[in-house]
């Protein structure tokens, strides 16, 4: 892993953080309309996806399917979302996002869509110890030893 | 190849054709707001990227990793955009924009966001031409042999 890798602000201050898969920081979105992950790689100064070299590139769609299958997991999930767009966040990071039909923005993207609804500190507890323990059964996650808690 | 695959008509009446990569057929979005590339898997019954094998999947990457440096090489971009969403259109399909920074959706996403804006014909060819050259110049497109004229 670099040294040098901060997670943007930004990012920092809109999600939780569940744990670190080998290549990507898992963070959940604080936004309780969606079960909405994002995978940022654990590197500094990248942009776009092919920043990464072509095996990490192929490490990162894996960690994007771990993801997704821990949401379908322990979510409602009627259709993933994946997007990787960077438009105003540039630090590379991946959307995984389970959506349920009539869901707040549905049929539309969530991104930009509304304002994020906060979760009671129980709610998000319990969901990322449930995404938590999916990628860990899945040979994944590993505690990021910071600012897990939906308190931190 | 699945001798059953057909295109959702939706996605054929919104596009052009561009060409086939190995796993994929490469579509050009009718709107000339944005450089927007859709890749569709040529198999029967896809929805989310899971119903691939593992080894599909990771073509499909490599095919939007290709789809997305064609577009670098021929159009203006800020800034990528991959997509996978699927909540109108449900035949599995992975969209790679090519944003520049004040286009007609920025920074949201471009999906949903207001009217498509037709391409000339010229347009269109030159677009398809230019994208067609280049997948092939990567080593992966072949005709697809239908309705790739912006007037077909």
């Amino acid at each position: 892993m670099s040294g040098s890798f901060d997670l943007d602000p930004r990012l920092a201050g809109d999600t939780f953080v569940v744990g670190d898969l080998p290549l990507c920081r898992v963070l959940l979105m604080r936004d309780a309309r969606y079960a909405w992950l994002v995978l940022v790689p654990r590197r500094a100064g990248l942009v776009e996806v092919a920043d990464l070299s072509v095996d990490q590139r192929a490490l990162l769609w894996r960690e994007v399917d771990t993801a997704a299958d821990a949401l379908r997991a322990t979510a409602p999930c009627d259709k993933l979302n994946i997007g990787a767009l960077g438009n105003i966040v540039r630090q590379l990071h991946v959307h995984v996002v389970a959506r349920v039909e009539g869901d707040a923005a549905w049929p539309g993207p969530v991104w930009g869509f509304g304002k994020a609804e906060a979760y009671s500190d129980e709610a998000a507890e319990h969901r990322i110890v449930a995404v938590r323990q999916r990628l860990a059964g899945l040979g994944g996650s590993q505690p990021a030893g910071e600012g897990s808690s939906p308190q931190g």
